[in-house]
């Protein structure tokens, strides 16, 4: 869309600014600036006021690196998690999920991404070193690998087990097969295959 | 998904925050806040400060309705348009498209929106008192409606016919028809019976 009217500089540097955000391109832009100063501007300051706030009080935690106001996450300052396991999930929202399982009472680490070298993400870029002290630090025994089952998950997954391995650590995935509550019938062919070949006594 | 980790408050503050944004849920929102959080930290400052100094100092025109920094936007206030035609649209967008065809010399009125009454949105809230006083200033001879082609931009148009119509004005609808390059084959039942109605003489 050429802007041929001369827009006011504050629109268009606000649309410019919202493009940032991922996901969003410039005609959702623009409907989230019309939106936000026609409709909502105590949400546009509202907004304003949490990314600030966010971007100068939220750090990495030092253990599992999720986002912390404090130098240790509440989960890592805890007692009551066993600190031999160590679950290696790709964001705080993975975390959250396994957490909401209730079948988990180990610890965490958060890698903040996934290796896509295509992007340029690569082990320096997630800090793979942090993880791998973490990992040693002689308390640990188990990593369960709760990376995304995608291409570029599961890349993770095999480039970590690799490494983790070497330090003789055990190392375990997430288990593949049928949803919870599913019907066969419903269910796509790869994931039954993934069942069949991981199929275990009854 | 239930938080069941205890977020730290920040972070928690954003994402409600940014689920303000029209089309963002709780699962966009959480994936901005993480990507603004690791990856672009400076693009979250951009967009706070661009929202503060949008909602500070934008305005609506006293004329056309449309935002702008000044009393009277730069389009109202030039010189070089016809000022006796006035072309109502539902957005600052609507306004770009149509510069942008380069069809168009007249002067805008931008409602900021469109009749809803199932949202709460009447001639009240669209303030059509204003357009009224702005289209019978006495030089407007003829009102286009360029409200979009659906049922609330049709509601918009025919209950703005109506009204400025009592008032003297002449008032014409962007023609309805087959798009510009498009085969007929490829066309809309429903566009297809809109351009046979309205066909016009070769």
């Amino acid at each position: 869309m050429d802007a041929q009217l001369p827009e006011p500089e504050p629109l268009k540097t606000l649309v410019d600014a919202l493009k940032r955000l991922p996901g969003v391109g410039v005609r959702s832009a623009r409907r989230m600036a019309y939106h936000l100063l026609q409709h909502d501007k105590s949400g546009a300051l509202t907004i304003a006021d949490a990314l600030a706030h966010a971007v100068s009080n939220l750090r990495h935690c030092l253990r599992c690196n999720n986002f912390t106001e404090a130098e240790v996450c509440s989960v890592c300052a805890g007692t009551r998690r066993d600190p031999t396991l160590l679950c290696v999930v790709e964001t705080p929202a993975d975390q959250n999920m396994l957490e909401s399982s209730h079948g988990y009472r180990g610890l965490y680490y958060v890698l903040m991404g996934r290796l896509a070298p295509l992007e340029g993400v690569g082990p320096v870029e997630l800090q793979f070193e942090r993880l791998l002290t973490r990992a040693t630090d002689g308390v640990v025994t188990e990593v369960i690998l709760a990376t995304n089952f995608t291409p570029e998950g599961e890349t993770t997954a095999h480039y970590l087990t690799e490494l983790l391995r070497a330090r003789g650590l055990a190392v375990s995935r997430l288990a593949r097969g049928v949803p919870a509550g599913s019907e066969l019938e419903y269910v796509d062919a790869s994931t039954l295959a993934w069942a069949l070949i991981e199929r275990r006594d009854a």
